[in-house]
């Protein structure tokens, strides 16, 4: 970093408030020549910009007072709440003109950014969820708690809120990544929730306080959102779903992508279905098998599942098939048996002595053999 | 084929009576050296087998007794009713020592196997279905009639039934593989179906009339489903269900494998789920993509798909910037606007006149501009 730490702050926190979030022109510009060498030639209008007048006329002090008052924090690469995976940002290529790492993020809340993300994974899906997808949601966050897997999502109605609640439940901190600034969260209606999240988790926009949320804006919060995962799982979504721009970011940065299924009847289902088909995401059913995705080998790796043991598991073939050469009514000699079975009498009265002790056979008084 | 064809059908009949159904031992040794040489050295006992006694003691009249009288036909290679996709067998790998092509098929109903089972989809799962899952089976079976491609199933409770029952519904030919004879169809409670299934479809099995279904039956009949089925989709199966044996016969006989989502909280949904998960099935949503799949490229190609437009849909970026960045409540002059969007003002203004045109913006008394 050149210049002072603070110069560089000031730089970055002045092209948060000028720049729209995600302008991949001028996110590459920084990343090439640093953010105190853009902010410079934007204030004094020396490279042609469509920023450049915005620039001139920025004066900080607003932002910052609406910043004090909401207890608002503005972090930036090299700040220890930094989280690193937001460099895979710089790397990712624009996704409908959106792109690039933040310039810093707008913090709200007790919880450490770098700390909550680390281990994190990021819910979402659509705002007109149905009661399963609610559900979902709920109780996958909630179990995520288990191994402390946190939860990240973007704070709006429907799977959005589910997530946090299930995370919420469970006293965990969770982050909501907004596309307005943390002083004002969008949707008002909730609030409750987002005063819970500020308890132990955070509020995390790129938007500097007093920014509302836009379309654009709801597009390019969503690259945050993947980058601060460790990988992303589609609940619901319908036909044309914003999930989908988070999928396709978490792509672009390399997040293992994961998507929920559910009634085939139900059109939010489109989205998660379509990215499982198209093998863009991997299913996944419950909390263990996200674990198993975002997982490190080792601890997080599934158990192999295996169906509970039925009564003919532990026979051995000869045994089967002298089982299965027994008519479903009456009875058949041990002759009759080893001719159907195919196997010598000698071969076929120890598997008739095995099934009678195990209970699958019965003699009758005549001396012929019957199932159960 | 050696010898008379009257010669070799009793060859064929004879096997299907005495060697239990899919032994890969005989029917590779049937594969390398014909079924009247088999046949032969079998009765004779000249050749080690298990089979050898039950083959000696052989009397086909009680079969074909028993045929005659419920008007079940045996068919074999060469005849014009065989189906070209058993062969498939005679080259995939045994699955739990299971395999190989069958002797012959006994057959019962009006319908031509050939016919039938040349467009065919298997739709198969568990017994113990969910409501969603019959609803889900019986919809696609209904569906799938629309471009003719027709189903066949095992005849079980559930999913089977499910699946018949929908082709039914379209007055289709559909086919149910039996694992027992086709004279005494299991199970009984689904008689009705299967008198309705005879009109204009089949009962199907390698087992001649008499048998009883039993557990290797059923193992050894789901590759007879699998391998006359240009494709196969599993609707639901709990953790351990017999159609993972149809979906691992699927794939040994190369056929494209599908398999329906649901609920993540429904034991139903778990084998469909492991299969998508594993990569070993497509998910598939409705018939259109079932068809996409087993069709062949081209008429069974779906259209892609897209959501409903919206207002902002067709405008230009300038125009969206504009729009972005007005306030959600009061306004901004023209002059604001073009500096918080970036553009210059002639820019800002044309895109502030298309805006108004489509009723995305107002203009005050005061020549300030408004959201809406």
């Amino acid at each position: 970093m050149s210049g002072t730490d603070e110069t560089e702050r000031q730089a970055r926190l002045a092209l948060s408030c000028v720049v729209e979030a995600g302008d991949p022109e001028v996110t590459g510009w920084v990343a090439r020549e640093g953010a105190q060498q853009v902010w410079a030639e934007l204030r004094a209008g020396s490279t042609e910009s469509r920023w450049n007048r915005r620039a001139g006329l920025f004066d900080p002090d607003p932002v910052l007072d609406l910043a004090d008052r909401a207890r608002v924090r503005f972090v930036i690469p090299g700040d220890a709440e930094w989280p690193d995976g937001l460099s895979d940002l710089a790397l990712a290529s624009p996704v409908r003109n959106h792109g690039g790492m933040p310039y810093g993020l707008w913090l709200r809340g007790a919880g450490n950014l770098a700390e909550i993300s680390r281990r994190s994974v990021a819910v979402v899906g659509s705002r007109a969820a149905t009661p399963y997808g609610i559900e979902v949601a709920a109780h996958l966050a909630a179990e995520l708690q288990d191994d402390r897997w946190r939860v990240i999502s973007g704070g709006a109605y429907g799977i959005d809120a589910a997530a946090h609640r299930g995370a919420l439940a469970m006293d965990a901190p969770t982050v909501a990544v907004l596309a307005c600034g943390p002083d004002r969260p969008y949707p008002t209606g909730n609030q409750t929730m987002f005063e819970q999240i500020m308890e132990h988790g955070l509020l995390v926009s790129e938007q500097p306080p007093g920014e509302r949320p836009t379309k654009p804006r709801f597009l390019s919060r969503n690259r945050v959102i993947a980058a601060l995962s460790t990988g992303a799982v589609v609940v619901e979504g319908a036909l044309r779903s914003g999930s989908r721009s988070t999928a396709t970011w978490a792509g672009r940065c390399g997040r293992p992508l994961m998507a929920v299924p559910g009634s085939v009847f139900a059109s939010e289902s489109f989205t998660p279905h379509a990215l499982i088909r198209d093998q863009e995401a991997v299913l996944v059913a419950d909390a263990a098998q996200v674990r198993e995705v975002v997982g490190a080998f080792g601890d997080d790796c599934l158990p192999f599942e295996r169906g509970p043991e039925r009564p003919l598991d532990r026979l051995d073939p000869a045994e089967v098939d002298v089982y299965e050469a027994l008519p479903a009514r009456g009875g058949r000699s041990a002759e009759e048996l080893s001719i159907r079975a195919g196997l010598a009498l000698p071969t076929c009265l120890s598997a008739l002595a095995t099934l009678q002790v195990a209970g699958l056979v019965t003699r009758t008084a005549d001396g012929r053999w019957c199932l159960g």
